[in-house]
């Protein structure tokens, strides 16, 4: 089959569609033919040689895909049935024509949605209401502070917390990109200087917010303890601002504060499968309602898989870059 | 009555057993005849001026106290009666003859206790179940870090790790110190140079451990982190070594590990109540049976305060200081 591979760390240029041979699936496992995929920033992460995958992960990019189940013989009665449409999150080995994946970690796409926009759904949806819903526990009439609002965890955490009936405040260092969360129900606030916690401050009545959504690190960790309320939840999920932060810890015990991490990449099968089953049972009746709907900044075919890595790279997407499998 | 205050921020000399005004119970609040209380490390760090009491708290020091219930017509049906002997937790005021604290705060001295050994019970064993239990989620089975294993604190979480059927790995400075937790189940660690990650993952097989309960802060940040399993929890009640520290929150992400900081001062009174109920319902029987033991130090009559508030400074005592009250 053709698969997305880097022939080594590197830039664009490592980036290959490479004949490779068939998965073949695990007990437990389903084959699905991929109909969409999508390009994260763990992906450009792992190009560069800075993200290495879980031991025993396919070293085909890709931690995504959307599809037909076309072999479930070793995985019988548990999962999805041979023909049923799947969304899938994989350790590895998305951006491909075909790919094994633990049964339990597939769930139903949408009734009447397409292949592309499905394909928008896995990676930031359940990024967003595993950090917003399950780690940071944000209610109805809560507040919650989210960066980078216009990327794919941002415009889909925005969605999330508009269904959920709580507040959200969207930051982005450009004015533009700030201004593009509107459409998912995030008030606009641009970020200079990495300081934003007096204004967060100011805007929630000198209170500050139940959870920030964090995908910058260290350079914002200062300004997140600070903008979080009493009892506030500080949810990490990437490092693009940098790895080690400084924490003021009087602040954590005075109010009460929780810092906590989150990925869903070096989670096994069955703690994914217990996140994606409470997502799927949430989420895809709002997807179906269309209280929730993916935002797809661009779709292009599988081979033109570098371009999506430099669109993500220049943080010039907003919403997901799709990759369509002919 | 009389009742210990700081005349100014300073060392042991602004310590002074005051006569200061009877407490007079607000709506909800119960008038508790003191018989016995307790020093704490916030107690100095307030008498130095390090820790200011929270908005309302009274001037006079002590976070706990023990006695018996003698006003109870402001809080009636709800809470304790007239003559009930009592643990209680207060924002400040123990250490006096009389205190007014919220009925709901106000917890049974468990039977047959004397007074000595009842008010070496609330401060200590509630943050040690508040730290390890309900935010730590420790379980049968699980391992724990307990620093400064010799403190009040330290020697509390021992027992309630015990108590639940986990591990406890008890650290000092000092050898001797680390000793003295083994009388209370914990397997002894020196820490030396503030480095004990990797002697902790060693003897636990490479895994790490599940809790860490540190009241020791920046200096032992790192080594914290490095310390715990994936899905380790961080609890943070004190901050002897520092205040702000390094994170690393790229170990946060990928081991799905959560920073928890944790108070009983600045909680309101409800918060607390919830806290102090769950506590009562399960280690009031425990120390019935004798599964849970307080660890008093030194007992001494509440006019030598400064001699106990100078034991706690010099990390000498192991276990508690308590003050009677004649």
């Amino acid at each position: 089959m053709k698969a997305v591979i880097a022939t080594a760390p590197g830039g664009l240029e490592v980036l290959a569609l490479a004949e490779v041979p068939d998965p073949v699936p695990a007990a437990g496992e389903v084959l699905v033919r991929v109909r969409a995929t999508a390009v994260n920033r763990a992906d450009t992460m792992q190009r560069r040689g800075l993200y290495p995958p879980p031991p025993g992960a396919s070293p085909v990019l890709g931690l995504e895909a959307v599809g037909e189940v076309v072999d479930a013989s070793q995985a019988p009665g548990t999962g999805p049935a041979e023909g049923d449409r799947v969304m899938c999150l994989v350790p590895g080995g998305g951006n491909a024509e075909l790919v094994a994946v633990a049964a339990v970690n597939c769930i139903p796409v949408p009734h009447g949605m397409d292949w592309e926009s499905a394909a928008a759904i896995p990676e930031v949806f359940i990024t967003a209401y595993q950090g917003l819903v399950r780690l940071g526990r944000l209610e109805a009439g809560q507040v919650a502070l989210v960066h980078s609002i216009a990327s794919g965890v941002g415009t889909a955490a925005a969605q999330v917390c508009r269904a959920l009936g709580a507040r959200c405040i969207g930051t982005s260092r450009s004015p533009e990109r700030a201004a593009a969360g509107a459409a998912w129900g995030a008030e606009p606030l641009v970020v200079t200087d990495d300081a934003f916690a007096d204004v967060v401050r100011q805007i929630t009545g000198g209170r500050g917010v139940d959870v920030v959504l964090d995908l910058v690190g260290a350079r914002y960790l200062p300004d997140n303890v600070r903008a979080l309320a009493t009892g506030g939840r500080l949810v990490l999920t990437g490092l693009v601002g940098g790895r080690t932060g400084q924490l003021d810890m009087g602040a954590l015990i005075a109010r009460q504060i929780s810092v906590l991490g989150s990925s869903l990449r070096a989670r096994d099968v069955d703690d994914k499968a217990r996140i994606m089953g409470e997502f799927a049972a949430w989420a895809v009746p709002l997807f179906e309602s269309g209280a929730l709907e993916p935002v797809i900044d661009q779709v292009r075919p599988l081979a033109e898989v570098a371009a999506a890595h430099a669109r993500l790279e220049a943080d010039a997407a907003v919403g997901k870059l799709v990759l369509t499998v002919p």
